[in-house]
């Protein structure tokens, strides 16, 4: 089922509006070219609902939140709803500013999200209404490892519940959940912390993945996870003598590009609790 | 001719002013200093008129559009236009949005353009005066093929002659015309449709091309398009196994980086109607 | 003691707060996390405070000036200097622009600066107050050879005594200065000129270096400037037929990914004036 959710979105090619920060953009829009979708990028109010209505999903992400973009968010998030569109967040940096967390906060309230998207300092931060984030990465206390799974997952399923949204918490063990299932998923590579972005990117494929597939949205979610994680592996074995994290950055792409349906269901590393 | 142009570029390395979306900004600015010339960004309107006098040539570019940086672009044109310095416009979308499609109609209407380069269905907007294209791709009913291409060649033709303008329409052919002549240029592969934003790094390298050539713009706008196409092609040569079209977009700018007059001048294919 | 400098940015993975220009911003955070440090992005003057706050030190680049984000740089300037953080500025076409000019003159004035890093025509506008450079990179007059070097060592040893601020000046021969003494530094290579945003990178490095070093700013500038150069030439040694400009960006940021303390210091070439 992973691989049919990433063949749907090859199939379908489904064009994502992405009101998203100016750091990460342009791997944003290569990522989904590679995984078979089509990105358009649009922040200012008076475009972005024409841009939305031409789109089949929205992608949200907070990274460089301006006063102007913010508009444009809560008027592509709301058009995007009355189009029946899936519409993804990024809260990138909740917790880490006023501003973040709580134009973060009123997405949640007023836009009807399909997923959410963060590290667990900044979902965290969505499920208190506040939080101490200490930039753009997990507080070390909040990363999901073994011996804090089960109640990690529990948290996760519980805010899903609770928003009826899907909630991707991403880091070394993954957490995918729609309220009642759990994908647990530990693809990926450490390295990846040391490319910017690897988290808008997976945003946006996210976003094609779910508009891809409008019946399956939890698998679709964790289908991108996986296909993200792999492409760190299959990317992290072509780097030679000389590579870091800029080459790196090519090569995780260039995965996403090159993957095949087959290869996904073999790669996915992940069970459902 | 053609290898001439690039030539000029190289010895005179033209600064080029550069108001364009932050999706692509990063190759624009490297394929300019590739091909020989050198960028500057800037789109606040308190800034451009400033450096547009220290330029030789500007790039406006509706891919990300502000009302902030419509008025830049407004008057960074009208400077321009005083100073007698080339002007580009790639009218990025123009067609999906109504924001896009007026901004667009207006500087055509406003500035006196030298250039346009953009997609069929983008330039179809143009002339029609309005359009319904579906993102930042040509829609599949504009794409030029061999079974419509005296069509397409007399409507660039006929756009060119009423705008007096150089249109330059990209895709899988390219068509770059006065009004008078057309050059129909088979250069370029598929594949780099992958990468995001080769249109804005061609429109950036072809407002060199026009800088540098006061006296040829149709031949330097026609050379800037065989020198994106065969880049595309030598680019590709290098691909190997792995290699995707994040991987591809390198190798696109790191071509334009090596290419000589006469591998140019080799690799072009063109015929002029 | 080079070294030393390197070393503390990895062991306290400094956080950056950047207000930078979004042509070159990917590659800033990315060689940030690539020298050991972290980024934030944020611009908006009701973000920048609360970001500010978290992290460590600032970095100010006025590479695509809006008047939006000036207004966010005097808030974060003046918070930061509150909190003890040291405050870089890179005043990217200062004399290029009566904004630029003057922008860079007020954040001078206004906010207590640790360095200003830039080329040596916009370290000069400041200087006098204002200047004509012509784009982005120095004037030919103004570069930095061993014919003029006695007195480009005096001036940049004056200014930097009369503003209380480590000046560093980057081009074929760097100068860092506090004021008493002057680094005189001949890592690099020209190539490095071809990459766009190479100052903008060393800018973001050097902050987290005047971050991880409170006790030694001066070394830690000139540290930064060594590790830089030495990444242009190492990161020169991988490329391969067909490499050009866009993969040596890659490249430079990978050397900065991979280079040991050791290596630095084999590697720096410098003499102290």
């Amino acid at each position: 089922m992973i691989k049919k959710c990433m063949q749907q979105v090859r199939k379908t090619a489904p064009l994502v509006h992405n009101i998203t920060n100016y750091v990460t953009v342009n791997d944003v829009a290569n990522i989904l070219l590679a995984c078979g979708g089509s990105p358009i990028m649009s922040d200012e109010a008076e475009d972005v609902e024409d841009i939305t209505s031409i789109c089949g999903g929205l992608n949200i992400n907070i990274g460089t939140l301006h006063k102007t973009s913010i508009e444009g968010m809560f008027k592509a998030g709301r058009k995007a709803n009355v189009l029946g569109h899936p519409v993804l967040l990024d809260p990138v940096g909740a917790g880490a500013s006023a501003l973040r967390t709580n134009t973060a906060l009123r997405l949640l309230k007023e836009i009807q999200l399909t997923a959410i998207r963060g590290n667990m300092s900044e979902i965290r931060t969505l499920a208190n209404g506040s939080g101490t984030t200490k930039g753009v990465d997990a507080d070390i206390a909040d990363i999901v490892k073994e011996e804090n799974l089960e109640e990690a997952v529990a948290f996760v399923k519980k805010f899903a519940d609770e928003t009826k949204t899907i909630i991707a918490v991403t880091g070394a063990i993954d957490l995918v959940s729609d309220g009642k299932q759990c994908y647990v998923i530990r693809n990926g590579r450490p390295e990846m912390g040391k490319v910017t972005g690897t988290g808008c990117q997976l945003s946006g494929m996210m976003t094609a993945y779910l508009t891809a597939n409008p019946e399956n949205h939890l698998e679709a979610a964790a289908a991108a996870v996986c296909a993200m994680g792999l492409a760190g592996e299959i990317g992290f074995g072509y780097m030679c003598k000389g590579d870091g994290n800029a080459t790196y950055r090519s090569r995780i792409i260039d995965a996403v590009y090159n993957m095949t349906g087959e290869e996904l269901e073999r790669g996915a590393k992940y069970e459902v609790l």
